[in-house]
Order: C-alpha cells, then structure tokens, then sequence
C-alpha cells in the first residue's frame, strides 16, 4: 500500500485516470456518452466518501450537487470542478490518445488531466481522507460540479438562481482551476479576466466567384476581414477600438511586487512557448500584461478554398472568431457595445456584416486579508480560511504562496461573487506546461500529491479555527 | 429525329450528359477513377468520329491527343480543351447533384457543364459533322485535351516540348473556353489574364496557446496574417506592392470602344452578381479593371478553431491562399519576385513566414487582323481563319463578334505562343449565369447549338479558302 492509498481510500491516479477515459467534451453533442459518463464517475466517488449526490438538470449538461450536512453553526464551504473538457483537436498532433490517460516520468497526460479533472481529484481525494481521518468533523461541504465551464457555463447563473437553497449559509467557494509557475511555488489566484467572445462574418457576392472573371472588381470579403482584423490593433501591441482601456483599474504596488516575486525570465518563457519575440503594449511586462489588460484574440479564421493545391474563387463570405478577455471593473455589456460599434463602423463598403455574440463572463478581484492598502472587512469564515490557506502552504510548499490576478476567465467565480456575494479561495494546481486548451495536456503528480495534502489542511484549519 | 441528332451524329446533350457523370476533379487524388472516365469518354467519341486517338502520359494526368492526318499542304488546326474540372465543394450549394447532370429550362446543371465540358463537346459534335458530311475535307486536325487546366496546366509546357512532333506544321489553336456576355454576342477572346498563384502561412508559438493564460503577450498569427494581407490593397482598390504595375501597357483606343460595344450596365451586373457596390482602382470602369489591369485576389483563409461555439485558443499557425492576375507584358517571374519581395518586407515581428509558390501562367494578347494600329503581318491561315469567324458569326449570330480581353487566364494558350509560336482564335461560349468554378455551374444549351454551328463552319471556310 502506497502513500497516495493511505488509510484505504481509493488511489487519486487509479481514479483520475478512469475519469479521463470518459471524453466529456460539452462542445459536440456527439460526446453525450462520455458527458454522462465523467458525471456518473464523479457522482459515484462523492457516493462513496459519504455524499448525499443529485443531477440538476439545466438546459444542456446537468451539474453534480453534491452534498455533506451539519450543524447549521458549522462553516459551509461550496467546491467547485467542473467534469467537461475541451475538444482533443488537432488529434494529430497528441503523442498520447488524449482520452487514455498515460503517466510518462511523474506525468499523467490526457485530455482534461489540468483542466479539471485532475485538480477536482485532488479536492475529492483530500474531502475523503479528511471525513476518513475525522468523520465528525464540524464542517458542512457541498461539491458543485459543472458540465458547462469549457463552452462558458452559460447556464451556471439561472442554475444559482434557481437553487439558491442548496448553497444557503455557504461561506466562501473553493476551488482550484488555476494554475501555479513551478512545482515549487503555490500561487493564490485573487484575480480572473473576463471574457466577451463573437464571430464576426462578412459577405459579398451571391455566390463564389471566378477569380480571373470577377478579380479587381468587387472587394474581397476575405479581403475585407483582414482590413477589419488590421485595424482592432495598434501597432505598438494595443487594442485599437475606443473606450476599450476606459474602465480598467490601476494595478495596486502589491500586485505589481507580488508578480516580480514569481521571478520569471522573459528569456526562458519565450523558450518555453517557443516564441522569437513578446508583443505587449508599453509600460508592460509580459507577465504583467496578461493580467493586467483586456485583450482582443483571433482564436479562428476560415474562408474560401483551404483544401490541397489553388482554387481560384472570390469567396462569397469568409468568418472571424475573437475573444476578448476583460479585466476588473469592465462589464461584458459595456464592453460588447463599443468593441461592435467599433466593428459595425469600420465594415469595408460592400461587404455585409453578420455579428454572432458567443460567450460572456464577467471579471472577478478579491483582495485577501493583510494584503490591501484599503482593507474592507471580510467575513470571519472566509478570512480565517485565506490565512489557514497561507500558512498551511507555507508548511506544506516550504514558502508563502504569492498572491496573483490570472489571464484566464472563469465565468462563474464572477456569478457567485453577483448572485450570492460569494467570494473564492482559487488554489493553483496547473503548470505552464500543462499544455490547458491544447494537444498533450498533461498534469504534474507531485503536484498532485501535494495538492491533495494541502486542501485537506485547509479544510480542517476552516472547520477547527 | 431531332435537328442535335441529324446525320446519324450521337445527340451533343446526352454525350455531355454521360461526360459530365465522370467526376475528373484533377486537383484531388481520391477523383482518380474520374479523370479515367472522362478521359476515356471523350477519347471514345474521338475515335467514333475517325481519329486516332492516343493518351500521352505526363507527371501527373495523361493528355489526349487525337489525329486526323491529311496532305501536308492542306492547313493544320490544333482544337484545345480540358477534361478536368474544379473541386465541386461546397457541396451543401449545389441545387443538383453535380456529377449528374440535369436539364432544366434549357439548360444543363452540373460541374463541368461549361468548364469545359460542354464547350468541347461543341467542337467534337462541329468536326463529326463536318467530317461526315464532307469526309475528305482538305483540313489536318489534332485535337489536344488535357486534364491539368484547373490546376494550372503544369505538365502541358513539357508535353509541349518532348512531343513538338505531334504538333507539327500547325496553323493555329481554336478552343472555346472563354465566355460571351449573352446568348446574342459573340466574343473572340483576344488577350487572357497571367497568375501567379502561391500560399502564406504564419506561426508562431510551438503549438496553440491558451488564450487566456496567454493573450494579450504575443503576437496571434492570424492577427499577423490579417495585417499582412490588408497592407497588400490601398484604400482606392490599387495593389499597394512597389512596381506592381510598372509593366503594364497602355490600353489600346480600339479595345476600349470594343469593350464600350458590349454594352453593359453595371447596375445590372452588380445585381447579377448580388454585389452592393463594385470596388475597382480610380479611372476603370468594372468591366476594363477585370481586363487591363492585374489583381492580388484572397482565395482561401485559414487558422485556428473553425467548428461551432468557441474554442479560446491562440493558434499556432494561419495560412492564406492568393492568387494574382496578370497581364499582358507582365511576367510570372518578375511578378513572382517583386510580390514575394513585399510579403517577406511585411511580416510581422515574431512570426515565421512559410511562402510557397503554386501555380503560374503568362498572360496572352493576340491583335487580329484589321484591328491594331500597327498591323504586324499575320500568318496567312491564321488570318483566313479569323476572317471566317468573323463573317460566320455576323451569318449565324446575327452581328458581328467583338474582339475583348478577358480576365482569365488559360496559361497553355501562353505556351503554345512560347513553346511553337502559334496563336489562338478563343470562341466564348459560356455566359455570366454559368457560374464557372461555383455551386450550381450550368450551360446554355441554345449556345451550344448555335456554337456547334459556328465551329463547324469556321473549319469548313479553314479548309475551302
């Protein structure tokens, strides 16, 4: 019996790797099987560690409530995971079936293995070992285990709305769907951008025509959406649309000190990404950058003949995706408005403009205990679990853990905060090279490991102050 | 007995019919089977009509050439056409299945059907006629039919110098794959667009990248890709490269009033072609930029997440697809270079630039006779053949044919100037609602009629001066 089997509990890798074999990809309803599946798979670990489990059913994949009772004096803190993951394409390019999990030197690789299924492992993993060790302990828990993260938890809000009773007198969110720079370094995630996403599509002609027939004679819509593209960035790194900095905070001197404590080399993570150069705006490092600013990001552009060899059409329509990521203080709806007046006005003449929205999430900031030059009062319990969550990493990671806003969005961080006034303890348990959103992600078992300590740690210190 | 079938010929329709049911897409492999079939087809009707038919193997799709041998002073016409088509995608467009070609109102739907399927068919049921009804007509005739044209006749330069033989004491080239504004005027083609096709891809980072945890730091490759291709047009509709249109020659009085004879309206061809506006360089009408001037045309986009919903990734790469007309006096190498010059000059800093050339053809220009200023001394059959097309057409098409440039490009009308020195009487025979290179392609069947007609009597005027 090994460490990670300690106390008969169920092995976390064991478990974490049949939990992947189910491709729980919420994008394609062609993966229903493998989203039923990953839910069940959860659902029966929480069974098993003593939960009392429900499907609530939503408008497209239902969330996992999940759910310990106590004492109503007893602290209550809500777990959050979610069990989908995003699509494994380009297949061609995983070294491993993404949907077999493989541990290669300390690694286990696969789709969903950072993002979240690994880190939900760890959390259900320390949940259990916690009730073994102590099965009375005075703390209530509800897990809440989405299936919608990865196509932005669209229904995450109503579902709140709707269940507001299953999560009342909850204290705080805990979560970890964040990531870390190194094994060796815990980071508090006190910060997420936000995100307004949409599909930009312009059209000409009726059809697609010849290009020697019809060539130098109408404007290109492919054509045309580079112009439109071209024109969203300065060229100096900055988004090109006006109002789009208006709301934006200053950065606290805390944040800033916090960050240059991470001590990263732009040399070595230029290496690591395999990039020449950076492209941030002045005045930004940038680690600093990806904070920090709203961004606007092409994530796909398609039109006319991709195919093998030339077809030689004028397309009829050619299509863009972009996401914005937003930071504290901008509002997806205020934000939407002038980035499509902005594009609404800049259409080239000709074309015809159809403007999709997709996704939206609202950015999130919570300033931890000791840690604002302008502190607002916390609530006890949430206090109490940010500074047992500092100094159990101290003792368990050897040094403090910095505390950092994150580039990345999760939605439903901002619709606790808005809908039930909730604020969260985002524990880091992914590293850079996690490869998240990408071909052969992978998640670190060390790091697993002692991420499995911590949480159950924290857990305990919350319920015994 | 219909008027199409009279003399005991095979009935022009159902022929192009069962030709058009061999899908001989020359760019994709997987259409193998079709390229044989139709190659097969219309070697088949050459020798049912008493021509000795061989197929001359190339690198990639064999070329037909078929023979009617005669007295060495009887004059030699070489009849061009291609047995390839273009890729039928997108297919979900398509009102009729486009390997099954079907009739409706008098015209013939399907892939093919005019480019250039039907149009040969012309000249193979003209010459079968001709031949049965006069079967020792003092006329050499050699048909080449090739199966590389919609990807740019690579291999026909090389076939036209390892089999120059075959070729041998040739008068001229007569085809038919140009088009005719309407079913009431004829056009002969009298200058052709060059190209100069070729794909640019950017990358940057070693695979995708999360957009959240890494935008805002790098530069997107499709944000690159967009700002590239916009600084390629100005804002009036020029070709913003330098020397772009140094080469160019100053449009001739006769070719402009020729082209004014058309008569079109641009009001009614922009409805046509379900455009709002068209967008063509200062001091051009639409019609004269799609003939006097070259283009830089976006024929395919593509990079990143293109399914449904989103998917926030930075992707690793995007590609784009260009092709540029030219004309006459400008050439593929010196364009090639100046082109490729100005991308490499505008990549953007941090990407990485894959630039790969596809196809190439020169541009073509033939002034017939009693139409050039300077009238340079024509060979004698060349000239009789022009002067008979252009009374035959005045007898069956009512008015005389008009002498255009057209804006595409059949490049091996170039190398059989280059590679034997002979020119081209190019026949329009396929109209603006035809739809070439697109979902729906068709072809008017009173044009062929009357087509068949024409070429029948064109050669018999060839022979009997």
């Amino acid at each position: 019996m090994t460490t990670a089997q300690a106390g008969g509990m169920f092995d976390p890798v064991a478990k974490l790797k049949e939990y992947i074999s189910h491709p729980s990809v919420s994008a394609d309803p062609a993966f229903a099987e493998g989203m039923k599946g990953a839910r069940e798979c959860v659902g029966g670990i929480l069974t098993d560690i003593g939960f009392s489990v429900e499907y609530v059913p939503t408008e497209l994949h239902p969330i996992v409530v999940a759910k310990r009772e106590g004492d109503p004096s007893w602290p209550h803190v809500i777990i959050y995971g979610h069990y989908d993951v995003q699509p494994p394409d380009p297949l061609e390019l995983w070294a491993t079936p993404p949907f077999e999990a493989t541990e290669i030197e300390g690694r286990l690789y696969g789709r969903g293995t950072a993002d979240n299924k690994g880190p939900l492992m760890a959390h259900l993993t320390a949940v259990g070992r916690l009730l073994e060790a102590e099965p009375d302990l005075p703390l209530r828990i509800t897990f809440v285990i989405e299936g919608e993260e990865e196509i932005g938890s669209q229904n995450f809000k109503s579902f709140l709305r709707q269940h507001k009773d299953k999560l009342a007198g909850a204290d705080f969110v805990f979560l970890s769907d964040t990531g870390i720079p190194s094994a060796e370094q815990m980071v508090i995630t006190v910060g997420l951008r936000g995100m307004v996403a949409f599909e930009i599509e312009l059209s000409n002609a009726r059809s697609d025509l010849h290009s020697g027939m019809y060539g130098g004679m109408i404007m290109n819509p492919i054509q045309g959406l580079a112009e439109l593209c071209a024109s969203l960035h300065t060229p100096d790194g900055r988004v090109n649309i006006p109002g789009f900095y208006d709301a934006v905070i200053e950065v606290e001197p805390w944040e800033r000190e916090q960050l240059s404590l991470l001590g990263l080399s732009e040399e070595q993570f230029a290496k690591f990404l395999g990039v020449s150069k950076f492209h941030v705006p002045p005045g930004y490092t940038p680690f600093e950058a990806i904070r920090f600013l709203p961004t606007l990001e092409f994530n796909g552009i398609g039109g006319g003949y991709q195919g093998e060899g030339t077809k030689t059409v004028i397309p009829t329509k050619a299509r863009v995706k972009i996401s914005c990521r937003l930071v504290p203080n901008q509002t997806p709806e205020e934000m939407k408005k002038i980035i499509f007046k902005a594009i609404e006005q800049r259409v080239p003449a000709g074309l015809k403009l159809k403007l999709s929205p997709q996704h939206e999430a609202t950015p999130y900031l919570v300033v931890p205990p000791d840690r604002s030059n302008s502190p607002k009062d916390q609530p006890p319990v949430l206090a109490r679990a940010f500074r047992a969550t500092h100094e159990v990493v101290k003792e368990v990671w050897g040094k403090a853990p910095l505390y950092l806003r994150e580039g990345g969005s999760v939605g439903l961080i901002a619709d606790l905060k808005s809908e039930l006034n909730l604020d969260a303890i985002l524990l880091g348990l992914f590293l850079p090279q996690d490869n998240l959103h990408a071909p052969n992600e992978g998640f670190d078992l060390s790091v697993m490991h002692k991420g499995i300590t911590t949480i159950q740690e924290i857990l305990r210190r919350t319920a015994h102050p």
